[in-house]
């Protein structure tokens, strides 16, 4: 977990209030979620290798019955791992009152109690858009428009959609001759693809099943891996998908292209997501300067059922907020054309005087940090223009002088 | 702990757009501490009765070692139940690398497991502003003014800031004979002004010494309760309190109203404020609508040093914003002139169609939610116009038809 400093807050918060705005173009409102939920919601989710993760809370007043004979007797909360459990409980809760279909944003601190490591944290925010009780393709089109034209006014470059859906991947497992029980593990090793070498992957399904022959499997994957087409990958898939899957994919990226023609958005075949609850397309953004992905998402139409027992559809599409934030470091153009004024005054100078001075400037309309002036003048200044002010003044005979620049200054000051 | 809904989170998040921009017009920067913190930092802070509502965290990898021989040897971490503690730390640990004087903005959630009540919540925000390093009385009138003026910009009609300083106070119960042991709980006494009548406050007092004569104590409490003026209450002051102490409030009245002179600002001798780290001025702010102060705050010369061993003056003010948002309910007039606009379409209406009016529309600067027209239109209106949408329009012949405002066309279906 971490302290943020000043400088780190102002362009993450520039930088979520460019998210928020995207994502509320397309309709979609914010919600809120507590950040504790109970724990046995926590653990009868979905959330796999993030279940261990979590961070437990131990039940309050239990001080009577010190020792607690197991774990389950002295925890009854704990810190969320993600948003879509919150999501769908809180869909479950508030269902009468929430407009449908449900076109929720949320954003928030997420924890898991990971051994701390260079991009991971043990609390990081995550951004997220779902459409609940939508069963239509256009629920995909407009996550991924959405989060398309969102990451362009992020000003974050060039990046690439991937596309897949989880029962194109799974076909081609199933038709290999894997059962319905093996699959979810040939998914993981599948998975494996962008970090094993394709013997790496060909050893996992070895593991998963010695006697049976991969060599056509793996064939194709490693042709599909790098292909990332449209036209001749559905060619070659046509034999082995059904029909309705492709073209479902096809209308899809039909409809990003009808509103956005920019976006690049690629087939990749092999793109299999972690997660188990993923039921139709899935989607990853790809990012050149980024190793990880940048978020990713999909269709999980029997998780707001399995987690709420409510039978709805669903799909979302979640943004990785630290690596956005990595991606954008040092980046983002400013749009704040304000002054930032450092008004300098004497340490004995009188309050009601410095109040009106700093409170005048403020009135134009400029951002105005007052502090007692300091001996050494070109410290000071080359300090006020570090932390960001652009200009300065001081209080000379119950006025401010006129504003000079700080920049200007500072580099006059340097080079001279 | 709560669900919020899509309209209680847009109103929120104005506020608290409100809010940030009129605290950094001050040259105050926002930062961010993590929600979590080490449990002996939260354990010997001076919170009082809030370091008995800390939610305490399970030690992870703690299975091997079941059960644990002690609650100590359970729990490592635990939620912050406010944003001074962390403030402090943050300051010991980056110290380096920020502005001196610095000056904060702090915003986000705290827990307190209290037992659940009205008004009262289990995860709720604070927003606090806090100037670290400056001995200087330019703080708390630039907190006051801060504050007076970012209330203000969020619209909340009359307020009025109560003003005291902890030295006066102190000064009237060492006068009428308490030891400095007694002090602490003679000020926890006239804090219950407010809710106890003077007899009341009388009976504590004789709780805490039955020997001592407090009539007149309780006269001039009685006395002092109702004034609220600053000219005839300091002449009746001069006589017990240290002459600086007045001046000084003196001072930051002028200063406020230097800048601001629509400020209503009363001194209430009688004001104490629950917190035991208060070292001089303190402030609260007060409105009709509330019977609760709305926040409050003042100056903790000695707590950085307690905290994290740095000697460090302090001052801070500190907005309760779940009372702030009660106070603002359903009267915060929007800024937002941008069209919020429904789009409908026949549910067999091509992807790609629907993608680019809904695209057209947005690059018109409109917010578009579109989706699948019912059969009992007035209906569907009916629940758009509810959810906050100002206009509604359909897809036909592949084009939009002309955006019709949404709350005309559902009043004359109601009216006719």
């Amino acid at each position: 977990m971490r302290d943020l400093l000043p400088d780190v807050v102002r362009t993450r918060a520039e930088l979520l209030s460019r998210i928020l705005n995207g994502f509320a173009q397309f309709g979609f409102v914010q919600i809120e979620t507590p950040l504790v939920e109970e724990i046995h919601r926590l653990l009868s989710s979905e959330g796999g290798e993030n279940e261990k993760l979590i961070y437990k809370i131990l039940r309050r007043g239990i001080g009577h019955d010190w020792p607690p004979a197991t774990e389950a007797d002295a925890v009854d909360l704990g810190l969320r791992f993600d948003l879509t459990v919150p999501l769908a409980r809180y869909y479950a809760t508030n269902s009468e009152s929430l407009p449908h279909p449900f076109k929720a944003i949320q954003t928030g601190p997420v924890f898991r109690a990971e051994r701390p490591q260079k991009g991971r944290y043990r609390q990081f925010t995550q951004c997220d858009i779902d459409v609940i009780g939508d069963p239509t393709l256009m629920v995909e089109v407009e996550l991924i428009s959405a989060m398309a034209q969102t990451l362009r006014a992020c000003e974050i470059g060039a990046f690439v959609i991937r596309i897949n859906d989880r029962r194109l991947v799974e076909s081609l497992v199933r038709n290999a001759g894997y059962t319905a029980t093996q699959s979810p593990a040939v998914l993981v090793a599948i998975d494996k693809l962008d970090k094993l070498d394709i013997e790496g992957v060909h050893d996992e399904l070895q593991r998963i099943d010695a006697g049976k022959p991969t060599k056509c499997l793996v064939a194709l994957l490693e042709a599909l891996h790098g292909t990332r087409g449209f036209g001749a990958t559905l060619d070659v898939l046509a034999s082995q998908v059904p029909a309705d899957v492709l073209e479902g994919l096809s209308s899809i990226v039909e409809g990003v292209h009808a509103a956005d023609d920019w976006v690049a958005i690629e087939l990749d075949p092999t793109l299999v997501r972690g997660m188990g609850y993923y039921t139709g397309p899935i989607f990853e953004i790809e990012h050149g300067d980024s190793a990880g992905s940048l978020g990713g998402g999909g269709r999980y139409d029997n998780m707001v059922q399995k987690l709420a027992g409510i039978d709805a559809p669903a799909a979302g599409f979640s943004i990785g907020f630290e690596r956005l934030c990595d991606v954008m470091h040092g980046r983002l153009a400013t749009t704040n054309e304000v002054h930032r004024i450092a008004l300098l005054h004497k340490k004995d100078e009188a309050v009601a005087v410095i109040a009106r001075v700093a409170q005048a400037l403020r009135a134009q309309g400029n951002i105005v940090r007052r502090e007692a002036a300091v001996k050494n003048r070109a410290a000071q200044l080359q300090r006020l223009d570090k932390a960001g002010f652009t200009h300065w003044c001081e209080i000379d005979n119950g006025q401010a002088s006129e504003p000079a620049s700080l920049h200007q200054l500072t580099e006059r000051t340097t080079h001279s």
